[in-house]
């Protein structure tokens, strides 16, 4: 019999709620009326925000979700007969059901990697098709850091890749709906992988890491965000009651709340992986960098796993499944959890 | 000499903020860990709600905001060759900055109306085309109630289109963006003009009665709703953390929340436009029927009143402009607004 | 009792055959390998035929078809947010089955208009949209010369849509489906309504005027048509054997073949007019400025002559029909129709 | 010095003139006028004919070219969320400017393969994600035959892939651009891997195998085709004279001239093959099945050659290059090109 389930999920770090502080940033903001779609000092304060984070004058849109922020910046990079290289594995390319590829009506080309990371080379076998009219034109280059691999970019790995992307004339789009992570694991400079790797577009992801709802498209390349608020409407992603999407980022980019989210859910993954590697017949796959623990659990465990506690299985064929941590993880839920593994994995291997 | 801005703004519905008790639903949601995209309790009763709502095993889905709502509604019913006809002053015409035809690829005829309502007669002039290749194919008619103009359709107009539609092959959609606005004019029964009267699916609007977030695509005929999640997701209309949607819809429905925002809009408007039908120069085009105030201007005081407490012009041409109350318009705050509106035009004529 | 049909048919220029010369041109040109895709002596003359007529150096891309190449000329100036002005009688607005839309996914906004013509005026009309992320911003102005309504702009009313649109930062798009027709019309000087007058692309149409197929999408503006081969191939519009086309607009533009058919079927379109102008029952609606005739006829009468030799009704509420002239219409053909159309009418009048 | 280039081309089979034959057919259908858009007595024959040919009922569609025919067929079939599965290789992956993508909304989901043959259990890997409203919905299996890469499925090959997706629910496209030269390769057999195989619906090549232009979209299962007519106009693939497009099939399907073009270009290749398999350098990959020799050449003769007379490298890592034959390809310009191809290399090998 296993111990009651934990009451955090290790699904996704969006099974979590909403930060308290965060919480209290949006009921503060419910003061009377606000005009819609972005006319409030919220939003500007939440942009001015972000642009002091970045150091630079980027250009601030405020999203729904992540996906519809995603399609949002690389609309504005791209024509539809160009196409955007990612690696195979990029949310974009598997998790979205189609919109980048539906609203851009570009392609996405799909580049096997072994750890969710594009290669300066990788990107530059593709780039043979430029100019021939048979073939869609290789534009953007779209990274995920962290990646959905959990693996992490260092900032001179994007650096070579925005340096290779730039040379060929392709620009270069950052999915950071785990941004925070990717920062928070990498001492805490954002601008070092970002804006000083010379990134183009970003996608800055909240509502992993402790928003309610609410992700950021920067442009810090100027020029690029031109067309973003029309981009934005047209694809139902601007928010009209804006101020609680603003409040929100507000509340998050204060006194670093974002990176201490973001390092606790990091320290959580560590520790959880700790207490699982000792589990026989479950084997960790890699140390974690940031807040994700990649483990092979026996295959005639897994229903019963899932059944206790729910989470995905990352690749079937192996068995290996993914357990998210997250800001509001305690060690109390690590301890449930590990041992509710250890508790069935045990019982069915006496079977 | 003005008096002071109203502290809300009668620009929009949506410049309002959130309904304190649907806040309190939001902050009582926030326990824990849910599983993400709806399956969560908050989401099942949400749904269940509005199918008690209808008295119709109806298939609900959540979406981000009012234009995504319409896009996943019309998308579920449309191949692209296939085109939508609607009023020309229609939300999904004019105000969508084109994501429904971006989306579904579909084109959207706009007829011509004096009032914002379509006829059935209207229907029939444009089928003509039917089975004729060269012609997008008229599937849908959509319809808003009520309407961007401030008007209502009585529940037998409803009816009397959706059996024109219906005997045409061609199937409809009822934008409600202000559906509760229009329920509560009409004396309680949503059935009535929806269900009874034979609409296919509709958005049923939160954001402009009292949510942060939120709207509903309503699928009311069976079979309609049955790629809908799939639609939803490329759409980018998938809220990750649904519970916090899904407990802000239950709050709404709960006690008659929704209708009795919504009948106070209405009595509001009914007040403002009794209150500023007295001051000369400002003509009231029209008995409220729901909660817009539409009326002429001066045209020479137009910026000074937008400068005082902005609102959007509705006609260039004749200086009309709209009036928007909600449901925390106070009778404060319209006689606040309604001095402000007489001094101001009293100043300018006395230049 | 009607005389036989006659061999011509009068429901559209796109129902006659390919001029003799086009097609020696065509069996001319089938003489072994050729590279595909325009890598051939024929396209290059011809693209310099293109350039030599219209006196700049143009970018000529051929087509398939006349939806094609409306689709890819007007995708070379678009963004999806943006929106094309036309008159609601255009052929792209109401005979392409939605195809600009689908592909551009831009918004055709259609203007009303008594004779198919659209007014300066008209255009600064819809400007006031301008900036607003809501409205789908207006971006181009499409023009068909001659009209779908057989109407021909003037060059100075050419040239005041152009500056007015120009002015405001918008581009202009030629539709010139028969834009032999309307050349001939005016004299046979094309530049003085296309590049004198400032039009930036335009569509030169050859199949209703003696090709077998084949558009030519012209970017007068410099730079236009950079994307233009992406855009053409995307479309599924780049003829493989392109050989085949170029022939056919070489011999088209030699000896100036194209103003002579254009020529032709305009005169046999007054022809007709007089001939018909004299049957009771029958009223020819304007003196023909081209190559159609626009008449009503007795409603009974209608089927009777459609079974006998088809053509289209234009307008159903007034019968209103229309009736084509082409380059190979013969005087005989007019004979037999007209005294065809007597005895029809004048049978069903003694019913 | 090598010797002259032949006059034909290697490059393509598209780079060959028209059949004398079906030229002939065009002239003899240039006789006065036809309705258009395919109401006309060589359509129906042609659509007839094809009939005749696979035995079945099928709904016969004619286009301009074949990406237009591929993006017509699979428009047919899917829905925007929904995806195909195709080899990596496939023509509507990688040769057509990502037009299927971008007119269907769909994904494109390509699967390596060595030789451009998709397998069953190839197929069955990417199923897991049905139903999971994050991935798209893959809905349509497309082959090519022959393929890309010169290969042949067998009719048991095609059964068993169609058989695999028929059970999940997937549909099957054949993109039939050289579907004569695979009947020619299989024996003659048309039927037995298409209908009798199971296939849904196919293209079927003209233009690679005589004809000017035209592609035929057969949709061999009932009920798929259904919307063809406007999902072809609204893709800009109608042909307006559509005759010539009818009368070049008629003339193609008549005494076997389609196989007959087919058999000649296939002993062509083979004969190529034979010839240059003897020059010292040059590496025949595999025994031609159809029209394609694919063969690595020394790297530094390539532009040489090229120069000498066009081809395509088809891989630029091994500098393999295709050499395409055709219906008129002629003994003497094997001989030719092989002496040609066997001059330059030996001149390189001394210098």
């Amino acid at each position: 019999m296993p111990p009651d389930a934990p009451s955090s999920s290790f699904a996704s770090d969006n099974a979590s709620g909403v930060h308290p502080d965060v919480l209290a940033a949006m009921t503060a903001a419910n003061v009377g009326g606000a005009l819609a779609y972005g006319a409030d000092p919220w939003t500007s304060r939440a942009r001015a925000a972000f642009r002091d984070l970045f150091g630079v004058p980027a250009d601030v849109f405020f999203t729904w979700g992540g996906t519809g922020a995603n399609v949002v910046g690389l609309q504005c990079l791209l024509a539809p007969y160009e196409a955007v290289l990612c690696p195979e594995s990029a949310h974009i390319n598997v998790d979205e059901c189609g919109a980048p590829e539906r609203f851009t009506g570009s392609k996405l080309i799909g580049i096997p990697t072994p750890d969710g990371k594009l290669r300066p080379d990788q990107i530059v076998e593709q780039l043979h098709v430029l100019g021939d009219e048979h073939h869609v034109q290789p534009r953007v280059v779209s990274i995920t850091q962290s990646t959905e691999m959990g693996t992490l970019y260092q900032p001179d790995e994007i650096a070579a890749l925005v340096d290779t992307a730039h040379r060929h004339g392709l620009l270069v789009h950052l999915d950071g709906a785990r941004i925070a992570n990717a920062t928070a694991a990498l001492g805490g400079d954002i601008r070092s992988f970002t804006v000083d790797a010379g990134v183009d577009v970003l996608t800055f992801g909240g509502t992993k890491n402790g928003l309610m709802y609410g992700e950021a498209v920067v442009f810090l390349t100027p020029g690029l965000g031109g067309a973003a608020r029309f981009v934005r409407k047209q694809a139902a992603q601007l928010p009209s009651k804006m101020r609680y999407v603003s409040a929100q980022f507000e509340a998050l980019l204060a006194d670093d709340l974002w990176l201490r989210n973001a390092g606790h859910a990091n320290a959580m993954a560590k520790r959880l992986a700790d207490r699982v590697a000792g589990i026989d017949g479950v084997a960790v796959q890699r140390r974690p960098e940031v807040n994700a623990v990649f483990a092979t659990v026996p295959r005639d465990t897994l229903a019963a796993l899932q059944a206790w506690s729910f989470f995905w299985v990352w690749d079937e064929a192996t068995t290996e499944v993914r357990w998210m941590t997250s800001f509001d993880t305690t060690e109390a839920d690590i301890g449930v959890f590990a041992d509710g593994v250890a508790s069935l994995v045990d019982e069915h291997a006496r079977l």
